[in-house]
Order: structure tokens, then sequence, then C-alpha cells
């Protein structure tokens, strides 16, 4: 029998579907399961972007542009000019999701084993995409008495080498919701400039900053990372539109442009529909965006005082995105998850819970975190925070 | 300012991108141009997959698991069991486009450096998805002058080496039509089973087999490649729907199929809405294909006749797809093709062909081909037909 690559080995499985086989079992019984695990919201896809979809006339669902229809684009840059972003249309290239445009970004300036520097604990799939493209992730760890804020630049200096091609931040983060602030975004322009590497910043969570903080992007003028900066984005959060599968890559480096060009004409055209819906979504009154915030930091400030009211728990304070990370009073979150599947109910209900060890690249780190995302409403969270109560005074006895 | 990567600068350029600039010139000097370059079919999308989209009902455009949504990996399962292709959902992913299928094939089975024989002239895209996946394509020329059948099996061997992991076709052939017969799968189906080497197929042209000839398929019972055989299919072309961007990965390989679930969630998803729009096609009437192939099979013929009527124009009578290879009296089709474009035009009407030599990987090959896509109607192929007779007068003068 013919073997799989070296390579296919290595991809990593996802850090939750470890423990879909627990969570069906579950439900096998009878459990309702509350999903704390999964950045899937339960919000409301703005009506605009469906209606844009029921209204379709077209005969022949057709490619479009490698890099996504002219229309579409030209209406993102309008909206990054809204968000004090300059580009115009020939800086953005749309993509399947903004996991494409991380593909495409990594394939564009890293070669066979060459580093990328990411703070961690980071987006799980970080580590898909590197093993992908066959390039190593360099951590940095960050941690979570400084509620996830930028390491020193000195922890970033020790860290580079010849190898070293790119930094890769998530702003606001997954799974730490942290928001950089504008020095560290400038402390991290001056790095990336001083060694010549380029920044890649991932910021599909852009809108989702709380408490009146403002989002910094990478992109904003005065920071003049013009050759430097790559901006990965995606509809899929912004406008609750996973499914969709768009997002865009974004640079004003002319060469990353035509590279990624080149990875974009392999694969053809992104999704023709979702383009339809996602042009339609950019139309979204703001209205539509404060009702969210309002929800998520509701939901934000009864998770944090719920966590922070058991005992043994550490939770670090979210400022934007919708996930936290919390410290358990236990040994290995892998274990602990498993058990709320398996072995614990209160009234016949349980939790899922991703455990943070995926989301650590160094190994061994964050065994006693675990990532919440809430994107439940706020009755659900509630009983969600109760059943972990109960759970972990069952679990440490 | 930081560099691309070597990847990046390999990747190589869409062969007929290279044209667009000077199609765009003539369109702004008011030309006409038929565009015999590309795979985009101007048959209807079948109006129950448009109707799909546009009854949606649903609140949330969420993510779908990974693999795809399990209705319609059930009912792509019951397709196939139509077509002596005997799957379940189980050994079914779902991919964006056939063309994401391709690129999870490469990475779970090949390692930086591994090779792939496939037979030349190929589908230029393939050598995208090598180069992003760091794999070499070794190619095994098949010639004109045989219609571009399966080349000897001595011809594999002699390029098999220990970096051989696969042998990749296209059945039928993009850019040849070639069709391969049962006899030639089952010499391909020892020589894998000798070497122990995956078969990847691109089958993605499957039902446009024209002339009575049966497609058959790698994956028929009676190769016995349960283990060595990976399908590569697509919506795209079966229902004039490419820009769905829907495709699949078909495996019985067991260890396959669970590493290339690892790629697609890393991507987290295929477009949902593509997935309901694609779902619905798979009810498309016999009577809709039958229309179809009635519509290619008379615009190869009209195709076919009319440039065997051209003085030193030699073709490939194309036995299914929608393209075909034509040998011109002239020295460089990249040259010409930019001449037709640029210099050129009956009536100020003008054609657009794709140079071959993209099609091949073997360096100089092709040089005096043009791959025809017969996707426009058969007024349009008459006229078209006419400009290349006119065009050849005047340019071999
Ligand atoms: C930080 C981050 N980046 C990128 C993505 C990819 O999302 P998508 O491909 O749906 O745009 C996600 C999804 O959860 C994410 O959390
Ligand atoms: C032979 C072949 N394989 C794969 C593809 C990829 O198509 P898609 O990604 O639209 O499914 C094409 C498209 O032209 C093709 O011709």
């Amino acid at each position: 029998m013919p073997k799989i690559s070296n390579k296919g080995l290595a991809m990593p499985q996802s850090p939750i579907r470890k423990l879909v086989p627990f969570a069906e079992k579950a439900y096998a019984e009878g459990k309702k399961v509350y999903h704390l695990n999964i950045g899937q919201p339960d919000i409301k896809t703005p009506q605009n972007a469906i209606d844009a979809v029921k209204a379709l006339s077209l005969d022949i669902l057709a490619y479009t542009r490698s890099e996504g229809s002219d229309d579409y684009r030209h209406k993102i840059a309008e909206y990054y000019k809204g968000v004090n972003i300059n580009v115009a249309k020939e800086d953005i290239i749309v993509t399947t999701g903004g996991s494409e445009a991380l593909l495409f970004a990594f394939g564009s300036i890293m070669d066979t084993n060459d580093e990328v520097i990411i703070p961690e604990p980071f987006y799980a799939n970080y580590n898909g995409f590197s093993t992908a493209s066959g390039v190593s992730v360099v951590p940095v760890i960050s941690k979570i008495e400084d509620n996830f804020a930028l390491p020193a630049i000195e922890e970033f200096e020790k860290l580079i080498t010849p190898k070293t091609k790119a930094i890769l931040i998530c702003n606001p983060g997954n799974p730490t919701g942290y928001l950089y602030s504008r020095e560290e975004i400038s402390k991290l322009a001056k790095i990336v400039k001083k060694h010549d590497l380029f920044i890649i910043a991932d910021e599909v969570y852009r809108e989702f900053a709380y408490d009146g903080n403002q989002h910094v992007s990478i992109l904003e003028d005065e920071f003049g990372l013009e050759n430097h900066a790559i901006l990965i984005d995606s509809v899929s959060k912004r406008y609750s539109m996973c499914g969709a599968r768009i997002g865009c890559l974004v640079s004003k480096n002319k060469d990353v442009i035509s590279t990624a060009l080149k990875f974009a004409q392999a694969r053809l055209s992104p999704p023709t529909l979702a383009q339809i819906a996602s042009e339609a979504a950019l139309a979204t009154p703001q209205s539509y965006f404060d009702d969210v915030i309002d929800e998520y930091v509701e939901r934000r400030n009864l998770l944090i005082e719920g966590l922070e009211s058991i005992d043994g728990v550490k939770v670090a304070k979210p400022k934007g995105a919708f996930y936290c990370v919390a410290e358990l009073p236990i040994k290995n979150s892998d274990h602990f998850a498993q058990w709320l599947l398996e072995s614990f109910d209160v009234d016949n209900e349980t939790i899922m819970v991703a455990p943070a060890g995926g989301f650590y690249s160094t190994p061994n780190v964050g065994l006693n975190q675990i990532r919440i995302a809430y994107v439940l409403n706020k009755e659900s969270l509630k009983k969600s925070i109760h059943i972990l109560k109960e759970a972990l005074k069952v679990y440490n006895d």
C-alpha cells in the first residue's frame, strides 16, 4: 500500500476534533451539550446579504476573476478607507476565507524550513497552514498574567535568525481576546523594518473591539509598513457569515500581490455566490454592529464575572473578538474536557470546551487552560458557567 | 524590502493570463474577441441549482463540517453508484472546487522534491499545484499523431524513481480531449500496483464522453485500486457551475481520507451556499446532459471539420471534454496568439486562443500548438474558424 507523505502525517488534527466522538456519545445518551468550543457565532447574518443571494438573477454561475470581481474589490477598498486603511482595489485579492489568504501569504513569502514568529497562544490553524507550507512556527509566549499583551520586543529579537521571514499577529486575538495598542503596533513596526521582515496581521475580528478601545491596523499609514505588511481579512465573523468562505489578502507591496495572484490563478476563482452575498454585506448599517457589539460585551461581562467567581479560576479579560482563555485548577484540560462530555452533567446538560494546548506550539504549555467562545446567548452562558463550577468541584474531588 | 519566496517566484503564471493585456487593448480598440481560450462554458446552469439558492431559508450562513455536509456527501455517493463507482459518504471529502481536491491530494501523498508522473500536455494548473506543494512534475509525452493516447507503459516505467509517488491522469483530458479506454486504465492499474504508487485521476469531465464511448473510472471495482486511487471531481463543468467552487476528493484508502481531512479542517469548511446549489444540481434530469452533450458534439464536429479544412493544420479528434489541441503551420503560438489580438482582425473581429506551451512541462514542446475550447455557440465557432484561416494566410506571408 502506498504511503502518506510526512507532511500529511505532520498535519495537526484540529484540537477540537479529538473531542467530537465524545460529544457524539453525549448526544446519544440524550445529554444537552453547550458548545463553548467553536468560533461559529449564533448572530444573524445581515438580511441584505441573504436577500442578495435570494435575488440571484443569472443563467450561468461562472468563475469570477482569480483576484475577485472588480466591483467587489472596489467596494472593499472603500470599506477600508472608512477604517483608516488606505488601499486601492489593486492591493486586494479576494480569497476563499481568511484561511486561504493565510495560505497564499505563507506560500508567497516563505520557503521550506523558513520561520515565522507568532505570539502564542495563537489560532490553532496557523500550525496547519505552516505544516502545509513546510514552514516552522517559532512561538513567543504571551502570558495570562499580562492579559496576553505583546511580549517584550527583546523576546522577539532573541528569536530572529537568518531563516526568519515574518512575524504573524492576530489582532484582536483568537484565543486571547487581546487587542494590541497603538504603541504595541508601533514597536512591531520598528522591529520588522529593522530586520527587514514581513508582518502578517490577521485582523478578521477588527470590528470586535470593546470598552471604547479602537482597533489599530498594521496597514495604517503612520506605521510606514507599505513594503512589509500583509493583512488577512474575512467576512466570516464580521457579518456572521462563516459559511460564505470569503476573505481577502491586502498588501501595498506589489510583489506580494503579484505573487499571491499566481497562487490565486492556480485555483481559478473565489466562490461567486458568496462574493455576491459579501458585496451586499458591505452595506450593513452601523446599527447592526452596534447591536452585535453590545451583545458580545454583555456576554463577555457575564462570562468573566462568572469565571472569576469560581475558586481557583484565573482569566484574562478580553478586549476584543469573542474568546477568552481561562486557567483552571486542574492539571490537564484535555482530560477534563473529555471527562465533561463523558462523565459529567447537571440535570442532563454539560459543556464542551476547547483545551488550550492546541493553541500553543511550545509543548506542555497551557495544559491547565481552556478556550471559551462566547458565541452562545446569555441564558446558555449562565448555565454553562454553572456547569463548569459544579464540574470543577466534582472533578477535583 | 523583504523578499518573495523562491516558491512564489517559481509559481507559474497562467498561460492565458499573459495575453489578457493584449485582449484588453483589442477591446479598447473596439474589436470583438471570440474567447476560445478559456474553459468557462456558455451552457446554462441547471435551473434547480439556481432555484435552490434563491429559495434559501436560513438565519445564519454557518460553516458546514470540514468534509462537507453529511446530506450532500450521502447524495454524492448515490450519484457515484449510478456511474459504476462504488463509494460511501465516508470516502468523500467535499472541496472548494476540484482545484482544492488536487491540492489536498498532493499534500497528503507527496513531500518536497517527490515526483508525480503526468502525461503531457496536461491541465496547466497541475504545474501550479506542484510548485505550491514543492513537488516535481515528471512529464511523459503523449503525441498529437496518436490522438494523445496513453504513452506506452515502458515510457512510464523508464521514469519511475524512488521519489515517484504517483501518476496523475486527466480523463477525459484537458487540453487533449482524449478519453482513456478500459485497456489503458487496466494498464495503468497494473503499473501502479506493481510499483506501489498512488494514481490520481482527474475526472472532472466524466459526463463529457462522445461517440458512444463510455467513460471508465479509475475507481471501478474491477481495477482493484482501493488502496491506490484518488479521484478528483468537480461540479464546475458537469453542471456549468464553475463559480460554485465545489468539488470533491474520493478515495477508499482510509489513510488518504483521514489525512486529506486534516488539510480540510485547517481551512474549516467548503462554501455553504454552493453546497446547497450543488446538492440540488444532483437532481438534474438526464435530458439536460443529453442536450448538452448533443450541443458539444455538434460544436466539436464543426470545429474539427473546420480546422481540418485549413492548410497545414493538424488536429487530434477529441472524444471527450470540450477542448482540442491543434498544430498550426507556425513556429511560435505565443507570438501568434498575441499577434491575433494586437494586429489582426476580420471585419473588426478576432480570436483569443491558448498557446499550448503552457500545457507542457518539457521546454520547447508544443510551441506550434494551440488549445481551443469549444465553449462558444456554433455561429461564433464558425466565425472563429474563418478568422483563424484568414489569419494564418496573412501571418505566414
Ligand atoms: C484568527 C482567525 N483567523 C482566521 C480564521 C479563518 O476564518 P475564515 O477562513 O472563515 O475566514 C479564523 C476562524 O476562526 C480565525 O479565528
Ligand atoms: C482538468 C481540470 N481539472 C480541474 C479543474 C479545476 O476546476 P474547479 O476547481 O473549477 O473544479 C479544471 C478546470 O478547468 C480542469 O480543466
